[in-house]
């Protein structure tokens, strides 16, 4: 992007730009997972881990299928949010000693992970409606689901005993 | 928090952790929000954005109010999440010049804000009532509640015809 332009003048430039910033978390959480999982003790939420990491290498796929439905190239932009979810999320792994009060900081972030990718598909959702893009929305809503989908697990997760047997 | 130390040993040091991160970023939006006020043009949007600064400078006292009960001194740690937030809402805005899409994307990254937010209340909320703290719960519960009213507020606004206008 410009430092002395404004490049973003349509929804259109919007949508773009958001699903580049999308594309940039996504593959950043494929790389963030694998560490995740080795830090999780409890076996159902490495497991929860494990799962979504497949699906979200498959998130990476469907962006890049919008980027094309869309007739742009697939390109990533800086951002800083997933990035500062990330470092929070280390920052506050390298603090904890216990195993089981670990687990339940790793929900809390991944939760945090989840959020902002469900905010982030809900606003690409809703742009990719106004411009007439259905078929984008569609593709879209199949990444949000599983991202829904992925944080109603961890919850139940905690709510199962992670959290009590952190206590 | 110490270079070389794990301080967070327990729950209860994980609950207390959280609340300085929620805390920190509460005063963060209090100090953002006025210039999206500022560069909001649809007066709904601008009204939406000065009812929820008065809500989160209430956050803000109910969040030290959490720490009271749990006998804690209100203080911050860096919220490396919220600050990359933040930073990447005024990098977009930054970008933008047409003011029908400022305001899309003005909704797009409140609502990130809201999602971040309301992460973390649901976490706390968790953590309080695990750690057998139903009162600590009830207050943090009033701030999730205006959290996820403001979110909803925000997609109204952007379904009424803010996004339609932009495109």
């Amino acid at each position: 992007m410009g430092l002395f332009t404004k490049d973003i003048e349509s929804m259109d430039d919007l949508f773009v730009h958001q699903l580049k910033d999308i594309y940039y978390a996504e593959k950043r959480i494929v790389g963030a997972l694998p560490e995740m999982i080795q830090k999780a003790s409890a076996p159902q939420l490495k497991q929860a881990f494990e799962s979504h990491l497949a699906e979200t290498r498959n998130h990476v796929k469907r962006v890049e299928q919008v980027f094309q439905m869309h007739g742009a190239t697939p390109e990533s932009v800086d951002c800083p949010a997933i990035d500062g979810i990330l470092e929070e999320a280390q920052e506050v792994a390298g603090e904890v000693a216990d195993k089981q009060v670990m687990d339940a900081a790793l929900i809390a972030a991944a939760q945090a992970v989840e959020h902002y990718e469900m905010t982030r598909y809900g606003t690409l959702i809703a742009w990719a409606k106004t411009l007439g893009r259905d078929d984008c929305a569609n593709v879209l809503k199949a990444n949000l689901s599983e991202e829904e989908a992925a944080d109603k697990k961890l919850t139940q997760i905690a709510e199962s005993g992670v959290n009590q047997k952190a206590a």
